[in-house]
């Protein structure tokens, strides 16, 4: 029997390559993006044509107005997206954002009696984002457990993370042998309506290096300066 | 020192009681209304009275549209609002709505550098919705803890519900010694946009029994029929 599972896309190289990992396990997938107001429009884009590329079987986005709180330079035009990688926690760090992704997968998980969720946290080159380490994803495993009617009935849905202990280098790699096209992908924090990309933030900084690393070509459009 | 609060506002009786009690604590608080799509917008409309009438520092609401993955007679036209109490877990139940709701709250908590979150639920006249009990709360007090900045730093978030064990009545005991005035708040599924409740739904039937038992006069301006 088929099972069904909700994989959050963002536009990005990680999430992309969750689809595809799911996508091959045997899942029905159903892909969802979340519009939290980010800057980066371009990652909206990117994600319907991530879905598309891979044989989604549906794709939602969902819209919340994170800045109505702001607190990250991702939602707050008020704040630079930075060129350096800092110490600590960067300010591109998006209030709880992954709690309240994982939180819209699991209603929409609820809806579509979905038992997995696939989302592209990454503990490795994860930036220093608190909400992408192990022990954050089994807290809220725990959590889905007891927030919904499919949990209460003894069927709760499973988080499943197949990227969080692979570096940039070894998730691309494993994205090439699973017929990912990273053309589709967009992870610049301020790539253009097009979906050229900076080339200068945290996040193209990372995903330069990975491509690197793995020995693959770049196939990211990058801003000529 | 004050400390800050956030506070979950529905617009009806219970987080009306809530913010009453979190400031009699002493906590400066800030409150926050989530438009998920419902269809009883009056609450909305009651959530920003009851924010003003109680004196809180800040009213935000935020946008989530939840009409997109649908599954919950709230948000979804195609299902009638039920006038029985039925066994089980009812479809007014909107799919991972507390995880949802709390999600926002941490992240607008962790912006605002609050240590506490108020919420209304309760597990006594809970109408049978999974994350309405003890446990779901015990199990998002320690995702929080591993979710945000403030946790990871040492300063987690903690989860208060004042009403978790009461009845209706004793909700409304509680509330009228705190000096809400439950006029300003509106419960009923299916309000009008004035705040005329029907006095038929699982949720007005509640409020009536509470009124009732407390031997309170009720302040519901009902629907004349």
């Amino acid at each position: 029997m088929t099972t069904k599972a909700v994989v959050l896309l963002s536009g990005g190289l990680d999430s992309a390559t969750v689809l595809a990992d799911l996508a091959a396990q045997g899942h029905a997938c159903h892909t969802l993006a979340v519009d939290y107001g980010q800057r980066h429009r371009a990652e909206l884009l990117a994600a319907e044509r991530v879905s598309r590329s891979l044989g989604a079987c549906s794709h939602k986005v969902i819209s919340v107005d994170l800045r109505a709180i702001g607190g990250s330079a991702l939602t707050d035009d008020a704040l630079a997206i930075p060129t350096e990688l800092d110490e600590g926690i960067p300010v591109t760090y998006v209030p709880a954002r992954n709690t309240l992704m994982l939180s819209l997968a699991l209603g929409h998980a609820e809806v579509l009696d979905a038992r997995y969720i696939g989302i592209g946290v990454n503990a490795v080159d994860y930036s220093g984002y608190p909400d992408c380490r192990p022990e954050f994803i089994e807290a809220f495993s725990r959590l889905a457990q007891l927030a919904t009617k499919a949990g209460v009935e003894g069927q709760p849905v499973a988080i499943e993370t197949p990227l969080i202990n692979l570096t940039k280098a070894e998730i691309i790699q494993r994205g090439i042998a699973l017929g990912v096209d990273y053309a589709t992908t967009v992870s610049c924090y301020q790539a253009t309506d097009e979906g050229l990309a900076c080339g200068k933030c945290d996040s193209c900084r990372l995903r330069k290096k990975g491509f690197l690393d793995a020995g693959v070509a770049d196939p990211t459009r990058y801003l000529t300066r």
